[in-house]
C-alpha cells in the first residue's frame, strides 16, 4: 500500500507515516460551551488527540469559538448545509472543517470555505457518507455500487479542491456497512495519495458497534490504510476513544497502557481465572506504561504465554507462579496471585 | 484467495464455500456432564454450532460419552499430552478431535489418534498455538518469525497426517497477537487448501478480548480467510458465541436476528437517542429473523439511512418519521417512536 501524504491539523500530523491518531466527537449541545469543554477534557484525558464539534447553527459560534480557545487539543467544526458556518468555524480557531459537499451544495459554497481553510491555516476533511450522497452518485450506490459511488465521490471532491491548490485536506468514504467500508477505503488508498480518516459510520450500540467498528477499522489499519480513526457509538464518545485504543493496541500500531493476554476458561481451570482476570483488569487500568501481562490458567499455554509476557501469572490447582520478564519469581497460593503479580510489576 | 477443500464435522460442513460455521468451548469441569450438557445446550440455543469439551484425564471420560450422546451439536475433544485420550474420545462418539501435536509427543500417538479418527468417521483439528511449539520451532519464534514458525508447525503436521492418507482435518496457527495471527492465517491461506479453524487466542476479557477477535478474525474473514471461527474470551462462552454472530453479521457474511444501525448522537442531536437505541435493541433481541433497523438522530444522514432500513426512525426535535422498506409510514412525537416502529416491524 502507498503511503499517504502528510497534513496538519492543529499541532497534530496526519498521513505520511505519523502515527493513527485517534478522534471522537463531542455529542453535547455545543452552545453549552462549559459542558462541551468538560467532555473535550474528558475525551483528551481518555486519550482522545482530535475533537470534532458540530456546529448546527450560527447561534453556537460563540460557544464553539469558546471551545476552541480552551480545548487541550485541536478541533475540528462538523458543519453541514451552509459554508458561511464553516468559515465562521475557521475564523473561530477550528484546526479543521469536516465538510461534505454533498450537503453543502453550490461549488460556490465549498470554494469560500477552501478559501477561508487556506487563509487560516487550517485542514479540511471531506467526507463523502453512503447516507448523504449526490444525487447521481446515489443512483450508482442505488444499483448496488455504493463503495465505487463513495470513491467517486471522495475523488471528484478532491479534484475540485486541488484544482483550486487546496491540499491540506484529508477524505473519508464512511458507509454503516462493514464490507463497503472496507471496500471503498482499500479502493481510494489505491488510487489516492490523500490521507484517510477510517470509520465505520452509524456502527450501532456499545456492544454491536464496537464488534462492527474493530472489524471494519481493524481490516484497513491491518493492511496500512487510515491515518485517522474514529469510532462511532451511539452511546458516551469516551468509550469510542476506548476502543480505537484498543483497535490500535490489537495490531500493535499504538498501545496506551498494558495489554492483558488472558486464556477462556475451559474444563482444565482449576481457578477462577474470570475472577483474577477481572481483578488484574482492574488494577492495571491507572496504568499508563505499554505492558504485556498474561493471565493464565491452563498447563498447555499458560507457562509459555506467561513467560513470553512482560509480566504473567500462570495458574492451577491452587496455586500459581508468576513470571516477571520470562523469569519465575514467585510461586504463592491462589488468593495471592494478583498481589504477588503487582509486586513484579511495581517492584 | 483460493478457495479451501471441504471436511464433515458431525454433520456440518467446514470449508470449501459452506457458510463460515460457528463454534465454542465449554468452561465447565467436564467431570460434571450435566452441567457440561447444560452448557452445550446453552451455547447451542446462541447459535453454537459445534461445541469443544477439554478432556484432562481418563477420568472424565464417561461423562464426556454421556455429553456426546445427549449434545444437539457435534462435539469434540480437547486433548492435549496423551494420545490414549484422544482415541477414547473418538470412540466415545466425539465428532472430531482437536489435538496440537507438540503436546502429544512421539509422532506414534499422533498416528493412533489420526488411526482412530479414521476408524470413527471423525475429524481433526491440528492447531498450533504459539503458547506450545515444537523446540525447534520455538527456537524460530524466539527469532521474532512467530508466524513462520506457526505455518511450518501447521504445514509439517499437515504433511505428516496425509502421508498416512487422512484428509479430514483443519488447521489452526493462533496467536495471542493479532498482527501474528492475521499474518499466519495469511501465509496459511497461500499455501494450503485445508480448511481453517480461525481466532486469536488468549484474547483477554469481554471487553478487550472482543475487540482483538473482531480485529483479528474480522480482517480475516474479510478476506475469506478462515472457515470456522472461536472468539476466545475469558468469560461465559455464551458471551464468545454471540460477538462471533456479531463479527459474521459485520462481514455481511451470514446473520443470525436484526441488525442495528444507529447513529453516534453529535451537537445536532435532538431527542434522547441512546435511550431510543436501547429500547429498540432490547425489543430486537428475541427476533431471530434477519432484519436491518436504523435508529437516527440526525438530519444529515438520518432519512437516508433510515429510508436504506427494512425498518427505520429518524428522529428530530421531539417527533421523528417511522420508515418501512424505503417509505415513510408515520410522523409521531418521540414517545411513541419505538411503539410505531415495532408496529410496522411486526405488522
Amino acid at each position: 500500500m502507498p503511503s499517504s501524504r502528510q497534513i496538519h491539523v492543529g499541532n497534530l500530523l496526519i498521513g505520511g507515516g505519523a502515527p493513527v491518531v485517534v478522534q471522537s466527537m463531542t455529542n453535547t449541545t455545543t452552545g453549552d460551551a462549559a459542558a462541551t469543554l468538560d467532555q473535550v477534557r474528558e475525551l483528551a484525558a481518555e486519550g482522545c488527540e482530535l475533537v470534532r464539534v458540530s456546529l448546527p447553527t450560527g447561534d453556537e459560534v460563540e460557544a464553539f469559538a469558546e471551545v476552541v480557545s480552551h480545548a487541550p487539543v485541536p478541533i475540528v467544526a462538523d458543519v453541514h448545509f451552509d459554508w458561511r458556518l464553516a468559515v465562521a468555524a475557521l475564523e473561530a480557531g477550528a484546526a479543521g472543517v469536516r465538510i461534505n459537499p454533498g450537503t453543502i451544495g453550490a461549488e460556490r459554497g465549498v470554494l469560500e470555505i477552501v478559501r477561508a481553510a487556506a487563509a487560516c491555516g487550517a485542514a479540511l476533511r471531506i467526507g463523502v457518507n453512503a447516507g448523504s450522497l449526490p444525487k447521481d452518485l446515489r443512483a450508482l450506490a442505488d444499483r448496488g455500487e455504493t463503495a465505487a459511488a463513495l470513491v467517486e465521490g471522495a475523488l471528484r471532491y478532491a479534484s475540485l479542491v486541488e484544482e483550486w491548490g487546496f491540499l491540506e485536506y484529508k477524505l473519508s468514504v464512511k458507509s454503516s456497512s462493514v464490507p463497503e467500508t472496507i471496500a471503498a477505503y482499500r479502493a481510494l488508498a489505491e488510487r489516492s495519495e490523500v490521507p484517510l480518516h477510517v470509520g465505520v459510520t452509524e456502527a450501532g450500540t456499545a456492544w454491536g458497534g464496537t464488534i462492527k467498528s474493530a472489524v471494519g477499522i481493524g481490516a484497513l489499519l491491518a493492511d496500512g490504510v487510515g491515518d485517522t480513526v474514529r469510532v462511532s457509538l451511539t452511546g458516551d464518545p469516551v468509550e469510542e476513544v476506548r476502543v480505537a485504543w484498543q483497535i490500535l493496541a490489537a495490531l500493535e500500531l499504538r498501545r496506551r497502557g498494558p495489554n492483558l493476554i488472558s486464556c477462556p476458561t475451559c474444563g482444565r481451570t482449576e481457578v477462577d481465572l474470570v475472577a483474577l482476570a477481572a481483578e488484574v483488569e482492574r488494577r492495571l487500568q491507572p496504568l499508563s506504561v505499554p505492558l504485556t501481562v498474561a493471565v493464565m490458567g491452563c498447563r498447555v499455554n499458560g507457562p509459555e504465554e506467561a513467560r513470553h509476557a512482560d509480566f504473567g501469572i500462570a495458574a492451577g490447582s491452587g496455586e500459581g507462579v508468576v513470571f516477571a520478564h520470562g523469569r519465575k519469581v514467585a510461586t504463592v497460593p491462589e488468593d495471592e496471585l494478583v498481589e504477588a503479580l503487582f509486586r513484579a510489576i511495581e517492584g
